[in-house]
């Protein structure tokens, strides 16, 4: 057993913890008792509370805001070895009950009470993120934990999050276990997609959409569809696989068009799925002008509000994508419209809907609210760790 | 073209109109030009801005607070029998969009911009509740609109709801078209269950937990699952057709509990599922004395919170009930936490269960937000048409 040096709160300090939450911030420390900023990023502590009752151990960042996040509830258990591989034990079998198929997210930090630690996984192939200094600082406690647990083929690391910088790590993309095959596959709601897991967004692919997908593919036969912020064409390859007659995917990314064109091929489905490129609010304008028209609009954008002083801005630019949106839809249209970022609350991409269906003196009607798939689990003491919301919206004329 | 007499709204009480929403409260209307008070419950009016400016067509009641509803906008149209086609064409395209069967509300009031009204289809039998002075005007008109978009081979009115109490209605069950057959079926997630349309709850069934439960469904096989609040046992029966290993549905009620046994045998399931009649709390009390253990346990309990002023009262309620339900999970567990109450918000039921589980010093990954199902539609500016929340959320130790 390690012994911690302790992190000592102030009075009160302790009652966010004690309703179940994970995170410590700065301002939160009784620094005279325990100077944090001497302690080194990445170390691990044990987290008293102003009367000096031990509350768990927390791994510590002294200069990120939130200063520390809890490992453990048990003072004498830290993050090592044999934690990991029993949280990674806890999570794999949540996913075994949920998916008959290995491709998903198994670890989703805080929800997976592993603070700053993602990873996807594509069949024998994982794909990690650290993003933060206490989880970089057990690397290979965890490389081994994954393999006591998995026997992963390879393990990529995408280290290039912007979590990252804001705890003053090193940004970067390695292998750091066996080759990569030439293709990393998956499938999601019976469709396979080849992932870009080196050179993609993200880990290379979204899978908190499933389920929303999964929805949206029950609505779609016979239509024509428009996914906009297509990326690699999650949404509309699966449409298209779903029995839409025609499906035009724009992104403003080249190398992501190539892909939704190597993920339609591969599903025999070249032939329904169109690619355009450009700025999103520049091709809705020109398909407009031509006069295009679709029975469904999918609207997954990125993250238009990343800090809470980019609420009132990225709402703007929500209702304004909504509705330029929403014109290209026929009288009796579908609308997808998700928001990936936590600063929007549900009500508020709700309103942003309202607002666009006004705007053109239309109807609207919500059918479906959905969020993240069940295996990028919610905290229920970290509102932080729910983020994702779809609206399945009827449009129509009254 | 009926003249209707005009209401004359007070300054910017157009506001919330012109936003989308359909309802007026009596101390928005100005009094001095447009006495409401000699307006007769259920007469149609058309709504002016305080400029003059038509808005379009409302029913009113001046003994409500919502002392009018807009039902079109369109100054010339009111609530007539050609709007009342219209409006269930649209509403009843929608449902033939979604199902493949006939088994679903067909009007979800102002969700389907027809306020006061709801209709549950179970094939050729609706089952309609006129929850307004202003809908029960309008009750020749809507059985012959019926008629021609449905021809349904019996209406049932089950116009013994509170909404009509408040609206100073009288309440009463009848049926008003066709004779009904000895048994009224559905059919909900390929499950078969008669409906208790004349004396059961609401309009006999609760399809607005269809989605939810269909994700409940993929999780329970081989388990021992607990349905509370079971009612006729649409939750529990589906689960032991999902493959649960035994299922004992709990109700207050002895005659619901009689059709749960009916449903279950309906489906050949007589042997995974057994019943018991209590009081909730006392039966989970005397369910832990026993040492029994589950491993899903369901809690659909009616709204606790019916008035804004019950909010407290309530959540305490919800609280207790989850807290005392999380109790007779197994190490791994699955909770299942549903409210219909409008007034609770989303995040309060996450602050409940968060409350339950650091109660019992668990720990909680919430898998699942549900809402009301796809023909339960939002009216995107009437948050009140949003009610339903479920939780689907793994308790474990940690």
């Amino acid at each position: 057993m390690t012994a911690f040096r302790s992190l000592r709160l102030k009075k009160n300090a302790d009652r966010r913890l004690k309703a179940g939450h994970l995170w410590l911030y700065s301002n939160e420390i009784d620094t005279q008792a325990t100077p944090i900023k001497e302690v080194e990023a990445g170390a691990q502590v044990v987290v008293e509370a102003a009367n000096g009752k031990a509350m768990g151990v927390a791994y510590v960042n002294p200069h990120s805001l939130i200063c520390a996040r809890m490992v453990s509830r048990d003072p004498a258990q830290g993050l090592d070895r044999s934690l990991l591989v029993h949280r990674l034990n806890q999570a794999l079998a949540l996913r075994q009950r949920l998916f008959d198929k290995p491709f998903y997210r198994l670890v989703h930090g805080e929800g997976d009470l592993l603070p700053g630690l993602v990873i996807d996984r594509f069949g024998d192939v994982l794909v990690v993120q650290l993003n933060t200094a206490g989880m970089q600082a057990v690397l290979p406690e965890l490389l081994d934990a994954l393999d006591k647990v998995l026997a992963p083929s390879s393990v990529v690391l995408r280290n290039d999050t912007s979590g990252r910088r804001q705890e003053g790590l090193e940004a970067g993309v390695e292998v750091v276990k066996g080759e990569l095959p030439d293709r990393v596959l998956l499938e999601e709601n019976g469709v396979r997609f080849v992932a870009p897991v080196l050179d993609g967004q993200k880990t290379g692919w979204f899978f908190d959409h499933r389920v929303n997908r999964a929805w949206l593919n029950g609505l779609v036969a016979g239509k024509r569809v428009l996914d906009l912020f297509s990326y690699v064409g999650g949404w509309g390859v699966q449409a298209a696989a779903s029995g839409a007659r025609e499906v035009l995917c724009v992104d403003a990314s080249g190398p992501a068009l190539e892909r939704v064109a190597e993920n339609a091929a591969l599903n025999g489905l070249h032939e329904q799925v169109a690619v355009g490129e450009g700025d999103a609010f520049e091709v809705l304008a020109a398909l407009k002008a031509e006069g295009e028209e679709f029975d469904v609009v999918i609207l997954d954008p990125p993250a238009f509000i990343r800090k809470r002083k980019d609420i009132p801005n990225g709402e703007r630019a929500y209702g304004k994508l909504n509705r330029e949106a929403m014109r290209l839809l026929g009288r009796d249209g579908l609308l997808l419209s998700a928001s990936c970022s936590m600063h929007l609350a549900p009500e508020r991409l709700v309103d942003v809907v309202r607002g666009a269906v006004r705007h053109q003196d239309r109807q609207g009607q919500i059918l479906f609210q959905g969020h993240q798939g069940p295996d990028h689990p919610v905290h229920p003491a970290i509102p932080e760790t729910s983020y994702l919301k779809a609206l399945g919206v009827r449009v129509f004329r009254d």
